[in-house]
């Protein structure tokens, strides 16, 4: 991730530095801890240029995300609705376990106290999330996979609904056994719509 | 609500009047603006008394929740599956868009900040309405409305993580359509199983 490469401006690389740190701090406590002062600290930035570049704490963590999704998580080649679909959840299941957990847990929860970030936090990650899938649906429809008449949009609340009360709850666990159910129950709802 | 009985304990009655005021200032300002102080002022109760029954402010808004969860939403008799998923889906809407949506926020944002909290939100909301929706699918096996096979714990992460995504995130609403819809998806998931 860092990046040395002489000439770099120097706002991009203690940018990079405030990002390290918040992953890193994340990661090693959660998000109940994260502060802007930690990271300051941890990222050797003084807190008036954090506030310069991020209107909040959470908006670093959204950075932070939507940074490490970006780098993290390839786009999936389209084989059969099962194949891709099961490797679209097996990756977002392994992101999260790995590294995403905390990120997301903080966003979603500041996201019901700031109704101007979760606004952010819609746009640019649900909304490009759900985007995602749907082109993975919408594909499936074109092979003739998914009925034209089947409802992509309650089908995509379905995956990543259950994925985020899995994770918010925590009655069970976000694994790759989950991953296989939430595919094998897919492929259970569009065989029936594409025989009736 | 308000209960005038002549005898009834004095503390009962404070408790009453705290939970009201909680479940009034969520109602007129979401769960942003909801502090102790704002509560005790409302209810005419000291901050120590109300610290003295509660742990903390989500565990106000914890029995709050409980408590009207317990008179608002009635039991349902069970009729086929398609009818009895109906109604519960259309109840569960109704209240949370008449009185629960902003408690349910504020909730689930505490319990991403507090281990503790998240366990007793957990065993005393989630897997209590979890159960109802469990034993609705339960019944509809026992009448081989489901096959025996179906994972129900997936079928019930489906419905209410859908459910609590479109309450957090916001991208949809939480409608009479929305009820209808995923009563409609659930049955072609339990016709595919059952055909099969």
């Amino acid at each position: 991730m860092e990046n040395t490469k002489i000439g770099r401006p120097r706002c991009e690389k203690a940018q990079q530095a405030v990002m390290k740190a918040t992953h890193e701090l994340l990661n090693e406590k959660g998000g109940s801890g994260l502060t802007i002062e930690g990271i300051a600290k941890r990222a050797k930035v003084g807190k008036p240029t954090i506030y310069r570049w991020w209107p909040s704490l959470a908006d670093i963590v959204l950075d932070v995300v939507l940074r490490q999704a970006g780098t993290d998580i390839p786009v999936i080649k389209f084989e059969s609705l099962e194949k891709t679909l099961h490797e679209f959840l097996r990756q977002s299941m392994k992101a999260t376990v790995d590294w995403g957990g905390a990120h997301l847990r903080f966003l979603i929860a500041h996201a019901q106290k700031d109704e101007d970030f979760r606004k952010r936090f819609r746009n640019n990650f649900s909304l490009t999330r759900r985007s995602v899938l749907l082109s993975i649906f919408q594909q499936a429809v074109e092979r003739g996979e998914i009925s034209p008449e089947q409802n992509l949009e309650i089908l995509t609340d379905l995956i990543f609904g259950s994925m985020w009360y899995r994770l918010l709850i925590g009655h069970a666990p976000m694994d790759m056994s989950f991953a296989e159910e939430l595919t094998e129950i897919t492929i259970q709802i569009t065989k029936n719509k594409s025989t009736s």
